[in-house]
């Protein structure tokens, strides 16, 4: 559908009505930004997802009860360099006092304001550095703080990622902002990333809390760098009406407007994590069809998308569509050799498994490029499925090591 | 149990009534050893195992059904550099017609002759070389030809990989030699490697089948370098009975004999691969203990010996305990992240999930070393597995790329 209207920026300009910062509070020997804060200043009604992993931070078990319980915030605090995770009960003291302490700076109820963290895990808090920086972070906060609060949020990023969008409700302009960073530990299912939507439109919370889920599953959750998964993911999203619409649910003319900014602003996130991801050169899309069952698509899709060997062949920009039949042939989904096709671009490479088409000169073009698409096609079915990927380069494992 | 007479030497000294060869046919740009050949001069029992990936190559279906349907063989023929594998039908008479030249030199049935191949995938078999290879091969055969065939069969491997067991059966001196390739494409599940193992000793068909299943999930189903599984995977068992022992099977006195010959051969053959894993310096033991069921110590121990991020941490000696606390908890094993202790060798790094016991510098030198354990208890019940797995060094990319 098209959006009359509808225009994205790469920006953090934020909503009405919200302000941010983001400043050197002392956590990371680097002295790069290391804490962030986003501020409502009126009650923004809340929406929320996380990790899916069984060990998860402190952090995570805090938004999530108020995610669900109490569904209206004021704010979120944020450091990175420390992740608190697998810190136990101190962890949870520990992040209840940054919740506690930003929320008294700002003269809001405590279980108004949510907790992030991103970096090592197994360090306890530095909570003699994190509460300070809360005090420096209420004093600094302002409406132009959406770039600077977009650096104090990233650990490994190369780049800060953000972006903007602005739509139409009643009449009324209404802003989208994304910001977000994550760019290694991550696997389809949010992985190190963090993610903090902010709106000014008012939004029905049951229909902001679906809304979130499908677009989370239709970006964040469609990426690979390198299929690990983290204790601290989350994406928050806090819409505070200060737009002056009229509340916005599905039936309402310009809800297809709000998903519309919702989804582009999350998708853009998504494709500049995997851009950003730890020593990629390449976003390279994998899309499988004609798998049997949606979970067949989806598991063959990922299987190809996660392989090492596929990951590492790209760099070299050779067409190793031998590595895309083994990576098939290992997943769970059903697969019949004699029946896959494949493309890299438009060209074909692969017929009934084996080599046809283009020359391996014409497709080793197609995979030097910095973004390429592969498609399989396995011939089995109706169900498709895609995962955006990077390479990975011998960057990442001196990021890691 | 203690086996008297039970010895192992790192050789590929070759039982009584075999003979082999490797040459170099001219498969390889590098002019590397690619052809090697193993020949029982009298019919030998035959028993192996193979891929589990879907894609299978045209040579794992052709022994697949010889080991299923025939169960005796003379001789095994390989080639490295090409896999024969995503080459349909032509492949699959390549295969065949391998066999068939082979048997041909050596006067015997061509369903009594094996074929192995392991290269790149998706490329025709360069017959115009293998066969006049072949040719070359049963005249080079000899019984002291073990070396030369285990170079025969490299591809990534910097080193031959071979054992030899002497055992005694009835008071016969039996010998059992195993020669195996692999370094990459490898996850516990059988992975871009063949071995071929060799005895002289006289066993029942059915006893051999099952001890070598045995035998291989202890062994190369136990080892994780990248997580790939390959689609030429074979490991092949002859049985000559040269040595003149009453024939072996469970219940006879000296069948534990054996069963160990095979089994500490296997074993050496699968960490001799993980030692030679691609790009890899450290040979790691992944013990799950304490989980609620085999397959949550299974999914568990795997799951953090496939963690690029585990993988990479240990290429910097550091003991990054948070990244294996956060494979375990995406893994598909039920995990009480308050009840995880993990120990570095016999230290003790993490209980009840939180940093205890010994200190980061005490812990980085057993990280340190080229070879060390990590043991993790879940302490949610009384199952146990471990995977032996290797650091993911830069090394490992230039390889792949």
């Amino acid at each position: 559908m098209k959006i009359p209207n509808l225009k994205f920026s790469a920006a953090a300009t934020l909503p009405a009505g919200f302000r941010a910062a983001g400043i050197v509070a002392g956590l990371k020997k680097s002295r790069q930004p290391d804490m962030a804060l986003f501020f409502s200043d009126v009650p923004a009604v809340l929406a929320g997802t996380f990790t899916t992993n069984q060990v998860k931070a402190a952090t995570v078990r805090l938004d999530a009860e108020r995610v669900a319980k109490i569904g209206v915030a004021h704010g979120i605090v944020v450091n990175s360099g420390q992740a608190n995770a697998c810190t136990g009960k101190q962890g949870l003291k520990d992040a209840q006092a940054m919740a506690i302490h930003a929320a008294r700076q700002f003269g809001v109820a405590p279980e108004t304001f949510l907790v992030c963290s991103t970096g090592r895990i197994g360090v306890p808090l530095r909570m003699d550095i994190i509460l300070p920086g809360i005090e420096k972070l209420a004093t600094a906060v302002v409406p132009t703080g959406g770039e600077s609060a977009a650096r104090g949020i990233m650990t490994t990023d190369l780049v800060p990622k953000r972006y903007t969008a602005t739509f139409q409700a009643n009449g009324k302009t209404c802003r989208f902002t994304g910001i977000a960073k994550g760019s290694g530990m991550i696997q389809p299912c949010m992985a190190t990333m963090l993610a903090f939507l902010l709106t000014d439109a008012k939004i029905d919370r049951r229909a902001l809390q679906k809304a979130l889920k499908a677009a989370v599953d239709k970006s964040f959750n469609r990426i690979s760098v390198d299929a690990d998964q983290s204790t601290n993911d989350t994406v928050l999203l806090l819409a505070n009406g200060c737009a002056g619409n009229a509340t916005l649910k599905p039936g309402h003319r310009d809800w297809p407007a709000f998903v519309a900014a919702l989804e582009g602003v999350t998708f853009r996130l998504a494709m500049a994590m995997v851009r950003d991801g730890e020593g990629a050169q390449k976003l390279v899309t994998v899309r499988v069809q004609g798998a049997r069952t949606p979970a067949d698509a989806e598991a063959a899709a990922r299987s190809v998308a996660n392989s090492f060997l596929v990951k590492t062949s790209w760099v070299g920009s050779y067409p190793n569509w031998g590595r895309l039949m083994d990576a098939l042939g290992y997943s769970p989904a059903e697969v019949d050799e004699t029946k896959v096709e494949i493309r890299y671009g438009n060209l074909l490479c692969t017929r009934n498994g084996l080599k046809a088409g283009a020359s391996i000169e014409q497709l080793s073009k197609i995979v030097a490029k910095k973004e390429f698409a592969i498609t399989i096609d396995l011939h089995l079915g109706r169900h498709a499925a895609t995962v955006y990927s990077c390479d990975c380069t011998e960057d990442y494992v001196k990021i890691n090591k």
